[in-house]
């Protein structure tokens, strides 16, 4: 179980690691929303989106036995990246565990960060009976990616900032829409605002097809995606919510906002041209909403959580298309 | 004459208006610069570059009776953007008098922040004339670009923020590499660190053949560039340094830096692959400076400032085809 005394706890131990992300505004972006919007660029976090949070918070939360013997993960993504330097910048070991026919870019990119990068091939190999294999010959602990406690505390610290900073800037009463893929970071946050920000209320955002968190919110069950791939937004395609995300959602969270791709493209284009940002799609579907989605939100502000910025330059280059 | 204690109240001036721009690091680009690099990227303030700056402090240092009749400004650019919202904000008038060859994005965003724009044809038509006109008749105060004590002051704020986030990161010496045009940005930055951060050195970094300062600070007088156009750095291509600017230049600058048109892409190219931000080229030549030039940076650390981000779709693209 998480809970706020885990997130402030995980804000102390991430202060002068992490990165206190800002808030970005611009009065285009109010326009097309038709209500201010306030945007969390967690794109800026280390290594280029939130998930760094939650894996300092779980690495640095382990017994220092525990630690010294090294982490485990299973990504080809952000949470592999988040894994490996948040283990280098502890002076641990990392084992990564990603399919063979992941981006070279992405392996490359892992393995600079301090991560042992351990290929499986999808077709023919269980990643699980490699990974436990290895944790259990090295003493390795595995950092799950959203349904682990000390991972949805980690994350749960951008909602502090977010409590802090909204704040500041005279909002307390407004819907704060997350990109969700598992409901690490959306219960995570929605955890630091009720203590915190009362008046505010996250509510997860997905992509169309893949709005499993969307329909178990509606239903009070937890639904599954049809499909396992197939959208663009890669980074928050999960076949449904957490163990331990689920209840927290459903209790914390107003309803779920899903986006087609096209709107998810549109969305890191309004975001490269007028907050001056990268945006990956699956970290721009909560933009997406606050932008398209307007007749689902009520109040004079939003915020929006924009998750991550891992792109490829020619997924970002059909966005900015939509520009011209 | 700018001095530090005019910078000091810009930025008491500024507080709750503009937007401290984080540092951001890679250790991506360290590798590629073989030492820290710590970007402060300007881009991220209101209107994509750091002109917001110097246009608030100029029209917040107005006097009430000045200020209520409204100002005036030239440019087709990054100062256009800054003096409108800043006006805007102010709930003044602005006129900004730009060429009628500009992008039209760039003339729709300047009255969309709430500038009045008059439309000047550059072959047949003083912005000079028209401009003093305009001033004469409806009492308007011009805001110059960079020549001007209480701009320079503005965008002097930023190098405040560099020392005290410098000194948090335990750098305390190094260079700071700055994109320069008129010199209103460095200039200001020179002061601020003088005071502030007196380990930290500006220096100026500019597009080769338009290296106008970096000429002058060689030869202790000012050079004029050959050419008034032709290089895609835009936002920084001035005919010579400012006799404001100038004097504060060489009395507190080291050498000044200067990169092609390809490395400028190319740092925009690792801007948005490693920082996620998006930098247009005149914007990018600190950084390309900082990667490509490190022959000619001592230290284990150096900054840089990311100056502006409004780039066209096309150019963003092209610059994104180096990663490919």
């Amino acid at each position: 179980m998480s809970t706020i005394e885990m997130i402030e706890a995980a804000a102390e131990r991430l202060k002068g690691h992490g990165r206190e992300t800002p808030v970005l505004t611009s009065p285009f972006l109010d326009e097309i929303a038709g209500c201010r919007v306030l945007v969390k660029p967690e794109c800026l976090q280390h290594t280029g989106s939130f998930k760094f949070r939650g894996a300092w918070s779980a690495i640095s939360a382990l017994s220092d036995e525990d630690r010294q013997r090294g982490v485990i993960a299973y990504s080809s993504g952000n949470h592999a990246q988040g894994v490996a330097l948040a283990a280098s910048k502890h002076g641990i070991a990392s084992v990564i565990i990603m399919p063979s026919d992941a981006p070279q870019l992405k392996i490359d990119n892992t393995k600079a960060l301090g991560g042992e990068v351990v290929l499986y091939d999808r077709a023919t190999e269980s990643r699980e009976e490699i990974g436990e294999a290895l944790a259990t010959e090295r003493g390795l602990t595995l950092i799950r990616p959203y349904d682990e406690p000390q991972v949805i505390a980690g994350q749960g610290t951008t909602g502090l900032e977010i409590a802090h900073q909204a704040a500041t800037m005279g909002v307390t009463e407004a819907d704060v829409l997350v990109c969700c893929g598992g409901g690490g970071l959306t219960s995570g946050i929605a955890l630091a605002l009720e203590k915190h920000a009362p008046g505010l209320r996250a509510r997860p955002c997905e992509p169309e097809g893949f709005d499993d968190v969307k329909r178990s919110l509606a239903t009070g069950q937890i639904q599954n995606n049809n499909a396992a791939s197939g959208n663009i937004c890669d980074a928050i395609l999960t076949p449904q919510p957490g163990k331990i995300t689920f209840p927290i959602l459903h209790r914390l969270c107003g309803p779920g906002l899903s986006v087609t791709e096209e709107e998810a493209l549109r969305a890191m284009a309004q975001a490269f041209l007028r907050l001056k940002i990268v945006l990956e799609p699956g970290g721009a579907v909560a933009l997406a909403s606050a932008l398209f989605r307007n007749d689902d939100i009520n109040g004079d502000a939003v915020i929006v959580v924009a998750s991550g910025g891992n792109v490829d330059p020619e997924v970002f280059s059909r966005a900015l298309e939509f520009l011209t």
